[in-house]
């Protein structure tokens, strides 16, 4: 199977227990929803990539890591949408979950995928215990309290931001969790990876703004122009477009070039190549081609 | 230290965590809200308890699982008084976190209490790696989906309830889990404790439902009355004080019988019983006595 492949086989099988035999029927279409058809499957793809660069050692392991990342991502998806935060309508190109299934839906489905991406990790690492404490701490770090995606969120109710802390808990703990949870399902070291989530993240967070700002719809499916409505920092606002464009070809450069050395490093610093287009708003992109 | 004494220590090592450095200020405020002071800790003293039944061989691990127990009841007291579930202004005798912090937050910190249930298991069990995965697994059945606390709680929202998949999910689910984590932390065989933990749980339902029927705060601290507002089962509605009552004391009775013969059997009957009269409304108690 190749990446994408063993991505949705990952999620499919994380749902089907999810959603199994009693799973009251509303939370489980909800669920399936949420997660089905998925976006770019960035972060479970570099988690992915990273273990098969590391020699791809315990593939089932690495599998649920990269699915549980992506539940999880999908869980702060499902959760940000709610009218106490965004109040966004669309996600992906269709309704959002809790315009479609209700706001109390929505709250489980996101409780429920948080709970689904541990208990996988678990289950599928059971015949390598040694893994499962170090993927579960790493990914929990990544998504919780006070690095993660919670906490990233959080900053937005802060009448004080600090948008370091806010930039780096929302958007580039995940990639961080992504890249050290598939060094650590290969047994790679994860701090031989953080240069290149760390410049990663970055460069997402600078493509994000520029969706945002240019009034187009960006990889993650969310309208644009929240930024500005939710006074959110933003670089397109503060530095220009331009500005903004050069320093993404920077942080993708830099990304590319800290990948260690290993048996798959050819493969993955194409792959960043590929995905740098991949985060560019269209437009931009069209330009830059 | 006694056991409320083990399990404050636990909760507090958690969110300590939790809570650390860069927090933003709001949510570490909030999720030491969430969870200081308590209500009974009834569930983590009975995963505490067995544990010490079963003669108490990783206390570190049975702390961390206790914590973690407390900590998903906590986030799900959260999450089920906003206003799209329950609308509670008033939990344990203070306004509910949505109303002290706004929905936002209340959001963040039911997320965030799930994601550091699940990271306070995996660092206090990295020196025994083969508990982290059954502890996780445990866990993540009793409060996600299909079988745990998530469910129960969607139960709410489908037209056509399974009465008992719901009680089963929304209330019984995390006593067998306490009563499961407190034993598998402890080398036993968690199979030996279930017709406990079901016993305990179907008498805590009914305890539930005669404190809202009889008007009086419950263990819970939530006000009275919600399930006829809300048009949820309630046994006292179906079948009237006494005969509840009656079941109520079968079921503690019966609770107590099922403790299997080991070490600590003499002491966790001892405690069952004293919780019986605890689980009762006051003016049940006060007439029992």
């Amino acid at each position: 199977m190749d990446l994408p492949e063993r991505i949705e086989a990952g999620i499919h099988l994380a749902l089907r227990y999810a959603t199994a035999n009693c799973c009251p029927p509303q939370l489980a279409k909800a669920m399936r929803y949420a997660v089905f058809p998925g976006g770019a499957r960035l972060r479970p793809r570099l988690c992915l990539a990273v273990a098969a660069a590391c020699g791809d050692r315990d593939p089932q392991a690495a599998a649920a890591a990269a699915a549980a990342i992506e539940l999880l991502h999908c869980a702060s998806l499902v959760h940000d949408d709610m009218p106490c935060f965004d109040n966004a309508d669309i996600r992906r190109g269709k309704t959002s979950v809790h315009v479609e299934f209700g706001q109390g839906i929505a709250l489980l489905v996101g409780d429920g995928l948080i709970v689904s991406a541990f208990e996988t990790i678990a289950r599928e690492t059971q015949h390598n215990p040694r893994l499962t404490a170090p993927l579960i701490a790493t990914i929990a770090n990544a998504v919780g309290s006070p690095n993660g995606l919670v906490a990233g969120q959080a900053w937005e109710s802060e009448a004080d931001i600090n948008v370091s802390h806010y930039h780096r808990a929302k958007t580039a703990s995940l990639f961080t969790g992504a890249v050290a949870a598939g060094a650590l399902a290969s047994d790679g070291n994860p701090r031989d990876w953080f240069s290149l989530a760390d410049a990663l993240g970055a460069a997402y967070q600078v493509a994000d703004d520029l969706y945002d700002a240019m009034d187009e719809t960006g990889s993650m499916g969310k309208p644009a122009g929240q930024d500005q409505r939710n006074g959110r920092p933003n670089m397109v606002q503060e530095r220009g477009v331009q500005e903004a464009l050069k320093h993404l070809r920077e942080l993708v450069e830099e990304a590319a070039a800290s990948v260690p050395e290993c048996e798959g490093s050819d493969m993955l610093r194409a792959m960043i190549s590929k995905e740098a287009i991949r985060l560019m708003p269209k437009k931009l992109a069209a330009s830059a081609a």
